[in-house]
């Protein structure tokens, strides 16, 4: 059986990451298409349990696909993490008279979106953004192609100065528990070699490559750590290869510039494909699932199953920054 | 049965394209991975022709992950389509101990490669590089992802002028006979319509658009005009316009800068996925074959169906257009 | 005698500039800081005929420092020109209690606020805002060093095709009746030549030093050429080139991207300066004049110097050109 | 009387600087012009100590103009502040027939210089090139255009997240002892405040300042300290608010990605300016001088006032960025 759905909501949630403003145009877009109603919750789940309510038009999304971060705002909600602070959600969504939910965010939002589907009974559709692409059910997540793009043009300059001063680089890059960060910044930025959570680290080895590399003539070399390396961060990792072999060397963090600036190519068209594809979802009597792109293509996956199961390192780009790298 | 491969050459032909320089790189560092001796031939088959071979080692491939066109540099080459031309091409193959080549450019390029591999029965590779995307057997080819950034960079600055003068701009992109960067670029770029080759223009409905915007108090817009389009050009596109409604506008040729710059993360990583796809795939007895990416995973593709099938725009992708757009 | 003032407008007019918004908002955090009142007038001289403004405060001039453009909008006004338009124009700034008005433009629109002044007693300041810089009476006016910048990314993106093919490009560049931008862009981008309205062309002289080029073993080159060159345009002057030597050459017109994208620090500094600076003046009683910068320092220069006196190109610059050219 | 000069050398020392390229692209440009033979020292005065020369051509300094770094390498040099040291680099210029030396790099480096000519009697010539800008003699040195628009392109991406969250961020930015990045950064990236060494630290004022910001509405705020700020770092800094007010805020530090890059449009008119001005002084008989541009223009500072003198922030910029921020 179809809901009928006369309105919809639309809220960004966790950490932003750019293309969001390309997800929240797509869903007031298409929902105005088909004759809905939108409503931006501003302010994530926090401004969900205040009230924070506006009408969203085509206006509202007007010149605003360049922009990074979120035109709703975000936050982190404990509150909402109590079943009182949802009960609380669901009385104003029920007030707003909105009939259904687009959450945009991590899978720490579709926790809370899955549980106040389950509890209000309003039907709820997540789209994945997170700059850390920690998401299973999706290849990319919103705000990823963005966010690696960003680090590799640090590291063309960090690269001039490597160059210039015949000097090694250690670049701590973001990504939390994961390196699908690391391991593409890695390879598109050219990196001597990439330390990530997934694996072990092995200093003797990264030692015995940069020996070889000055043994080949050449001074210079990026390093890229994920920030969520076992070796506790860039500044454990450059001492470990430092007591190895002598080596004139600097570390960079790079910080929350990986956050912002206008969205990539990919990243718009990736917001605007899964906002429409949520309201598609939502209009077809789905809810309770995240809409995703794998392999090319829209999928939905429970909600459930995006942070149940695990998303893993794409094996074939593991095998191929080992073969091209040192 | 597998060749016995000692020495592999590596070119770049047709137009150049940002990331082939990735793709060069990867073909080096992984031949050399498994022993191999590369070697470098300089503009194209033009160069070819002449015997321009160059010796490639780690500090040949050197900081040039950064880079847009083509260290090897590239040309087009009217004697290399002549069987004469190609008998003096495989001789220098030859005389220079080539056992395999490997061809980055477009449908153009791979053409010749198979003649050539055909009439010499040296193996050959090829590996599709063109910002036009117009290439059977893979879902992106090398630079397409560039050229739309660049592309879309250059909207965002239109879209400022447009915005503070209450314009609407026509903006002809490049794309030879398709309309691939046209459809990406009007979905990133925010467009109120495409016109491309592959589908009629309808001036009367794009009026209307036009008429309904200003209906709604927004007075600026982009409309994005592939190069291929029946109606001759941005100008004539915009001369049909301008019958129908009066507007305030102005005409954008994006022309040769969509070409160079500094590859994105995703173009370098193509490259280097199909660079080492292209040496491994001829290590394992494969030739005549174009490497390719689709739905993600590495693909070969005989070199006949990189020209003699059409690659058709995705069809939800023009879905995704006409829903967002207006 | 100092005239006591309540309330500054402040409007932007002409086309377009990247850093006008840098100088709205310093007008209006200034004003703000001395305790005045300020009125933004939308799409410049057209919107103050029609009484479009805008009580500014601290939030309306919030997050723009880094847009192109202008919040206010700008326009050309023909009716403006008129006396007739200016006394209604006049009869609106007195309606809205505003005492004082800051034009943000170029000569055409300090022509029409001097005119203003004249009949109305309504004191005006002018600060120059043009990417072409033909305003006499400041080194610099806003929007020309991001012009120059973004010019010089295109060219450096050319730059990768015309090395890759070893070919010649000619490249047009905005600038009005002045060559500015052409000896700017010119210089920073590496240019073998620049063509400028200022000098007769010698095309036997251009195509001595493409052939002294080609006798050096290099292949490619840019030549600039300024819009308002006597031979026509690019095209013409392309001609007249392949005339007198057989090369492989192409065109490129970069248009309108010229005058958008984010400003660089320059143009938000200077905005910053002038637009306070403008507060200042007509708080020390100054009206009638242009603020400006020379030799680092601000200057004030009276309105009709700014269109009757002849800004030159700075002759060392020129001498610098020609010396490290070729 | 003026000497016969008839190969000049040119090398770059200490922290590499955007524009670098330029300056020596022109050295080599202007002494080809005057019949002049130029040297290129690699790495600096450790590589002018070990006799590391390099002939320059045209073709050495070819497609170099956009590259950040230096192709000629630097580095800092304990061997060469001995007498010892200075005896072995004048032998070596005088071996390799090197009659002059333009010496590219900071105070440091022209602290050396002078102690070299003074001993060998070999004239030298120094051109400012230090992002820090803190050289006396020259109201910009060389990259500092450059780092402060790579700081405010960062801050730009930062601001989309403090937006998303109503946050402050707390950026540390480079410039060793001196405020000038700091300060052009602050007033182009729209800082509340920015904290330098020249100036005592109010933090009572800052959270003052932060209060009324809340007060007014604003959740975001950028704040810019300064490397050296007596504080002690950007931690110390945010710790010492967030004792005085309770915000949220996160703490980033640019670090090596304000050095590199491909320069500005005015870093490389600078670099096209001073190399060929540096020529010109040498073959006017000049030596024992930085030339730098004061308002604008061409200027000789003998080298001692360069170290001796301090240059300070300029007063204006300084009132100007009180006047317009919080």
């Amino acid at each position: 059986m179809k809901r009928t759905i006369g309105t919809i909501g639309v809220l960004t949630s966790g950490g932003d990451a750019p293309g969001m403003n390309a997800a929240i145009r797509a869903v007031v877009r298409a929902a105005i298409q088909r004759g809905l109603r939108t409503v931006g919750v501003e302010h994530g789940f926090t401004g969900l349990l205040d009230g924070c309510f506006l009408d969203m038009d085509l206006r509202s999304v007007g010149n605003i696909l360049q922009r990074g971060g979120t035109i709703l705002g975000t936050s982190r909600s404990p509150e909402f993490m109590t079943e009182e602070g949802r009960l609380r959600a669901a009385d104003q969504l029920r007030r707003a008279g909105i009939d259904a939910l687009i959450v945009i965010g991590g899978e720490g939002s579709f926790k809370g979106a899955a549980k106040l589907e389950e509890e209000c009974g309003i039907p709820m559709m997540g789209i994945p953004a997170t700059i850390d692409n920690d998401v299973y059910g999706t290849d990319f997540a919103i705000g990823f192609d963005t966010a690696v793009n960003t680090a590799i043009e640090a590291i063309d300059r960090l690269r001039d100065t490597a160059e210039s001063h015949g000097r090694v680089f250690f670049v701590e890059v973001m990504g939390r528990q994961t390196g699908f960060l690391a391991l593409e910044i890695g390879l598109a930025g050219g990196a001597m070699d990439i330390l990530v959570p997934e694996f072990t680290d092995d200093f003797d080895h990264l030692a015995d490559l940069l020996r070889d590399s000055v043994g080949q003539g050449r001074q210079s070399s990026i390093i890229v750590v994920s920030e969520g390396d076992k070796a506790g961060g860039v500044f454990q990792v450059a001492d470990q290869v430092a007591k190895r072999i002598s080596i004139d060397y600097r570390v960079a963090i790079l910080g929350h510039i990986q956050r912002g600036g206008a969205p990539t190519a990919r990243d718009r068209i990736l917001g605007a494909r899964l906002g429409a594809g949520a309201v598609h979802g939502l209009l077809h009597g789905r809810s309770g699932c995240m809409v995703g792109e794998v392999a090319e293509r829209i999928t939905v996956t429970p909600f459930p199953e995006t942070w149940q199961r695990v998303k893993s390192l794409d094996a074939e780009l593991v095998e191929l920054m080992r073969e091209l790298s040192g």
